[in-house]
């Protein structure tokens, strides 16, 4: 495995492989990771020919006030884990490699970011698309995995991509879960074993209002109230939204039919922890 | 030559090409070529092995009121120009092939696109930056082409492709210009011989002060006020702009000294003309 600094390193490193017609896939992460970054990596080694993972804590995608600063940076641990999964090529810059003195533009996309989180972090995912852009035309893969826990930034991107016209297949891979139900998050590290605890019932709470939605009690107010009344239940916390939105286009559904995803953000003690379930609800609005 | 309408034509045709190694040259045109555009051609066609040419007049860098439907679009007339040329492709998409229904990603640089005609045509810059990055994840050339005349919009390119790291070089060609001095510009169509001959004043006022800063009198107040007296002595017409700026970051200067740019944009009757002189004022601010 090549660990790789600079974008000049890794484009030599690259284009006689993309000339000789080898698919690249890349996995795009910001380090601490986990077994759902890990699947990400095991989708790329079986389709594609290359697997290039880039480990890059992006300042632009936290808010002031955000874990910026004391979000974990394991990087030998996280080598470790990319050498395991076969990763051919790590990709490590600098933040001045990727935001060179002077750089003022931007990507942005409407509407997908307005709601969910996009309401309750301005501009994360500005920052989110224009790093994505600016990794894209590094590494010019053929592939990029992304993780459903992170279902909005997911759906960002893939528009990104058709709007852009990027030459690029965006993956999607199913959120990966602690034993327990607790989607993995390199924030969970943040979580003291009570508050461990207690995070379970945001999985748990999603778990119910699938099964809700599945047996045709898609009525979306009745399901968020409740599902609220269950996380407070839990413990100490503060919500910053429980939503059931169009799984395609986010757009706020007052009853669950067609395509879903039921969404979350809930801080408990120094993380804001956020998940989901994509429920099929069939009948009208397919 | 082949003409081709489609994204997936035109990869389908490219693929194999830059596969082989194949250095691609592009040059995007809104049509209504002319022989500034043919320079831009032959400059590709001399340092690239494929020269991919567009020919898209981009709605959404035409602000309500100005001339997007008017905008000369003599098609034949352009294919034989791209023939003349060498050009080996031609990429004539649809609205909808470049703005597929639903479209709402944007691509945008603060800062350079604040001032000159970024500050009379709001919205513009982003138009094209975003058709622009559409275009270049289309074609994927090594190279890209544009001209001089439209100095703000080179200097904007240029910056996104650095800030979103690219792998394209940018080449600016010099403006061409009829034999008394017009720049070219597809805008000329619109005007009567009389307004044509009055077009004049705006290369002879760029020119009377470009001898001024090389002499040495560059107080930039000073040669603004007397192109403006000069310009409006011409006739009738209504001044966008004149301005000194630096010729790399677009900020406005007191004293021409170092690189400067001196641009402009008047209207003279239906047409809104913009023309500028690159002048190295020696001295301080280099």
């Amino acid at each position: 495995m090549r660990k790789l600094e600079t974008v000049a390193a890794l484009r030599t490193h690259l284009q006689p492989l993309s000339r000789a017609g080898k698919r690249i896939g890349f996995v795009p992460t910001m380090g601490a990771l986990h077994e759902g970054h890990r699947s990400l990596m095991r989708a790329a080694r079986k389709e594609c020919e290359i697997v290039v993972a880039s480990i890059f804590v992006n300042p632009t995608q936290f808010g002031p006030g955000e874990d910026f600063e004391k979000y974990p940076r394991p990087l030998e641990k996280d080598l470790a884990a990319c050498r395991e999964e076969g990763v051919d090529v790590v990709f490590v810059p600098e933040v001045g490699e990727i935001y060179p003195p002077g750089a003022v533009t931007r990507v942005s996309v409407a509407r997908l970011t307005e709601g969910l989180c996009g309401r309750h972090r301005p501009g994360h995912f500005d920052g989110v698309t224009t790093v994505v852009a600016k990794l894209f035309n590094i590494v010019q893969p053929d592939k990029a995995y992304f993780g459903q826990k992170d279902a909005q930034q997911a759906a960002v991107i893939r528009q990104m991509v058709r709007d852009l016209i990027w030459p690029i297949q965006i993956v999607v891979c199913p959120t990966v879960r602690e034993g327990d139900g607790l989607a993995m998050s390199s924030r969970n590290a943040y979580l003291s074993p009570e508050q461990r605890r207690q995070a379970l019932c945001l999985s748990k709470a999603l778990h119910w209002a699938q099964g809700q939605i599945e047996t045709g009690r898609g009525d979306v107010q009745k399901i968020t109230a409740a599902m609220r009344e269950q996380i407070e239940a839990a413990g100490p916390c503060e919500i910053d939204y429980i939503e059931v939105v169009d799984a395609e286009t986010l757009e706020p559904k007052t009853s669950a039919v067609g395509r879903c995803l039921v969404a979350l953000a809930v801080r408990i003690g120094p993380a804001r922890l956020i998940d989901n379930v994509l429920v099929d609800a069939g009948g009208a609005g397919r």
